[in-house]
């Protein structure tokens, strides 16, 4: 229990469920004097929103997200940062048919076991749309980061076996799949076409990269930046694996081949390659950090399937409704929110890694 | 910094350096009432032990555990259990070559760069020597969980490209490469013995299957089954990927091939199939949790290679002395004991998710 | 930062400013199963809200709580509870006065100096109203607790020098400033229009009893049952001291007076005096748990009082508007709440205490 | 369970049992490039050792700490410092006496109760011995906070009903009591002897002092400066209560009396005078830091005590052995240490209280 916040440091709790009265979250570790408005955030949500293609559910989610707390005149005052997305059509269905039986794919069975009652409702706290709090606190931690002269940027890498062959943000803003290659996002396109006429979801890979990085941060053994970055990941509903720089192809490479030389010229120090994703015994290497992570198909099919309700008897289930047919275009921005506030919680803990910070801070602060 | 301990209830505190005093863990949260000796923990250790094949390094590492807090009289009290292995040969070796030089694929030059200062013999707070705290506390978890009739079982799954085509534990104990298979087992020791003729190193993936978990553990949101384990595992040094049941397969899939369907006969529930891996929203679903994790080639390979000294100077380095060719066989059981305490560690959590739970336990204790 | 958490699994988080647009708390780690509305918690609400009595202020705050999420048809589903309390009247006053002065007794340098920014209006975040959060999060407790058995109790013990003699809950109903000696609140009353006359105000000392308390509650060495309840009592605004038991007089006491000696037939085990208020090692002995706090004299005083301004001058100030002349009476409440809180904590960290816990629970479930 | 650790970014994980084989500490977020040698430790901890006066107990205790980790050449490397003190005389006594007795005003009952087993030695877990690891966790801490000109100091504030009627820092190093009043220390000491007649024991306050805080230290909701500290001291064995400024005495005064005023001169801003004890709103002020803390008289007497055994029969006891009269002078240096590490954990958290803190950082750092 008690699961549902994030972050030592810098920290999130959200709440809500995809057909309560609103979903939301709780930013607190947010240092004041940033300046900050609904809008700030609502950029980062409306990226999430769904209806944006006909490879998102149309429902009419208006996602207006208000700031309740925490902004005082338009800047952060470093109190807790409450906000809130209303749900607008909580009453609107009818779930008599999937109220006692457990979907495939679906959290149902397992809450169902574990708590002894669930919100049936649009998958409840399962919903994806829990993850309006994680963007929230994402299009804060990123704003911050900014400053700092780091960004995180994550894109669609591939569809079902269709992958992309370069990455060119310009491209990734021209399709709605957020694939930075046009011929490929053409390409997934058609397939997506084809699994919505089989009633059928794809997964994909998104990749995620974060520039501008200083060497150091993270925390050499448990809380290391890609141990943290793989936690941050999985957390997220759809998510089945994650890697970071080769990752799985590492483990069939050789030494001579997977090590990235350093380089030097006396002043600064960098890595001739990136085999390691910008990583080094769990600390940012200066290269920038690359990782992915693997996204299933929508488990939400119209075909039918069998399964079992609540008594435990067999009975066929075919889920309609609005269901995107994929998962992937909408969760690009929250492996880029999750990775943003893991990145900022460690760099605050990096900055008393060193007696000389606390010192020179503390003669500062005078 | 303060990032040595993981877990909430269950949890280690990991400390020691390669070539300090001493290493050892705090292990704290364990409950009263456990028969627990140095031989529990002993055997454990023995298996991440060097010096087991050729494939291992032969540094003479005696790491004789010692319990210095938390059982009396051969049982536990449900206080710290404190155990710490003596590093037998901590002076024996001169490190100038490798001092002021960072080493290609370690953490050495991010570890200066955020400390300022290192301990560079053998890697320090960085060598795999660390894990023997990690082995430690699994194996305590390890005990707790199967007097629950729960079963952590990790294997080589492949090393460089030649994998298992299928498992036998028996098969497993018969070669030193804890590969499940006799037959890949024999070419992976012959690709080996061809790596280290080319002064190179090689990595692989390791399985570890759960068995017997109870429906409902983990936490639906942040602290996912899933999640826990993956941070779990991306905190052991050479790890760059984890998935879980078909992982990264599954973002090729359809969902209705990659939904598991429920089968029931009015009494007992489960899965047709296991693409999940024992993970549904983040709890467990009473299939067998299955999940991988990708291990890097060594980075410490005997052939000359380009990097820079603490002058950011560009300088070659050889790398001479003991060091395993793979990392992946005495890696097993660190898998293990990670996914053992991560397990135990959620166990706890669940035993408060109902009123009824809580009700059921005050009533009887009275 | 990131101080608004408290709790480890059961803990709520709390966020909002005075005249912000609303308050409220994350309830987590609520379990599944507790029937719950929005008037359980109201009931809690108003016995801390304000304009109740000529010594509470006359603003008209309606703090009607609203739940936003964790509950499905009228029971908790184990999933975080949100709720929200709008305020009402967040434009209503000109802070100008104020709004570049330390006021003596608040927080509003501390506040300036940490941040460099400040709500000013109302106290901001440091404002009483923070205690909302908490409020809402302990009639959730309470209301678990009851079903255990267990009852937590708090009331006035002294307002400045005037103390009660006897405790009379009953008493304690029919007079507003929650004395349970109807004589001493007859006094008490008077002492404070006297002190409203000199445009003055008064402390006073709450005293808390837990009654029911299972054996063995609380953690032996730092999350101690009693040095959990004095971190919740001391993070409550006012509150400058905490004691358990006879407390500081047991500072002037003897071994051979200040021990309790046990006493059994055979069967019950219990103490024949509770100099110890229900604590020994800091687990709950099976007595009541006992324990008091000081609240000081409400700064905000209609008198001329010395200070600065931000500037760092000179200034004179006088607080004008509605404060209540003693905070003790609304603070009853807030008291109550924390320590249902805090024991509601321990309980659920009890349930992993011995091996045999865990089977139990194990076998049971299946 | 797993309450073995306290703080949050500076942290410690104690461990041990009075007559285990050893007992210790892992002191986990200690900065890189502190000198740091057995000695530092060791001076603070001969403050707590036994037999040093005729009211200390004449065991004979080595407590010679080892440094296992986290010092390279004499320099803290930013990984966790493991230290540890050999129990020397772990089997040196028959125990069959109070084996199967519950000790008045210990453990001894509550432990059992709670855990099913308890190590019976010397108190086991709940000795007084355990504070070994905090006072090595304080040294450390201590010597942080001198480099950054805060100093905390403890001392003997009364025993009994004698207290001391001034502080004088150089007196307190003449008397073994740690009383900076020679006059009352003698007072004191007679009436300790006249205890020691009895068969009785007492009890006394300590009074702590932080000097020279920065403005703005600590949290200002649940981790507020004086909350923590709280729970900090009452998390030591005999503490009974805590007051921060004037405490208890402030619940009787009036606001107008309680209230410090600030005073400016257009330059630095200061408190005329400091009831509030250093605190405002959770935050340090810039005055000194001044708490109490109430330990109650040694429960160990050796006069008869009426108690039950673990079968609950009715049994007499007379605890003779070597038990200190009075536990207040060796408790002095425990609560420095424990104030001393809330304090720098609090530092740590304040480091990114506003976004130009982490802009200067960061620009800096490269």
């Amino acid at each position: 229990m008690a699961g549902s916040t994030i972050g030592n440091s810098f920290r999130i709790t959200t709440w809500g469920e995809s057909h309560g009265k609103a979903l939301g979250a709780v930013i607190d570790g947010c240092p004041a004097g940033l300046q900050l408005s609904e809008e700030d955030i609502q950029v980062f949500l409306n990226r999430r929103k769904p209806g944006q293609s006909k490879f998102t559910t149309a429902r009419g989610e208006g996602d207006e997200v208000e700031i309740l707390s925490g902004v005082f005149e338009g800047v952060t005052t470093g109190t807790p940062i409450s906000v809130m997305v209303r749900n607008a059509d909580q009453h609107s269905k009818d779930y008599s048919d999937i109220a006692r039986v457990y979907r495939p794919g679906h959290a149902d069975y397992t809450f169902m076991e574990k708590y002894g009652i669930r919100d049936y409702r649009g998958g409840g706290r399962s919903s994806g749309r829990e993850t309006i709090g994680r963007v929230a606190g994402g299009a804060v931690a990123s704003k911050i980061l900014e400053t700092l002269g780091i960004t995180v940027c994550a894109y669609t890498k591939s569809i079902g076996e269709i992958g992309i062959s370069h990455v060119n943000l310009e491209e990734m803003e021209s399709n709605q799949l957020y694939m930075p290659d046009t011929e490929a996002a053409t390409r997934a396109a058609a397939y997506l076409e084809e699994c919505i006429k089989r009633q059928d979801s794809a997964g994909g890979v998104i990749e995620c990269v974060i520039s501008g990085m200083p060497v150091g941060i993270g925390e050499p053994v448990f809380d290391k930046l890609d141990a943290n970055l793989a936690k941050a990941m999985l957390s997220i509903g759809a998510v089945k694996g994650f890697e970071i720089g080769d990752g799985f192809a590492a483990a069939r490479a050789n030494g001579s081949t997977n090590n990235d030389a350093f380089v030097g010229d006396g002043e600064a120090v960098y890595k001739a390659t990136n085999h390691a994703g910008g990583v080094l015994g769990g600390m940012s290497d200066g290269s920038d950090v690359i990782f992915r992570v693997a996204i299933k198909p929508t488990p939400s099919i119209s075909q039918p399937q069998q399964t079992v309700n609540e008594d435990g008897e067999q009975v066929e289930i075919s889920i309609h409704g609005r269901h995107d047919p994929i998962i992937v275009p909408r969760a690009v921005v929250v492996v880029e929110c999750m990775a943003a506030m893991t990145v900022l919680d460690l760099l605050y803990a990096n900055q008393s890694a060193r007696l000389e910070f606390l010192q020179d801070f503390y003669n500062k602060q005078e």
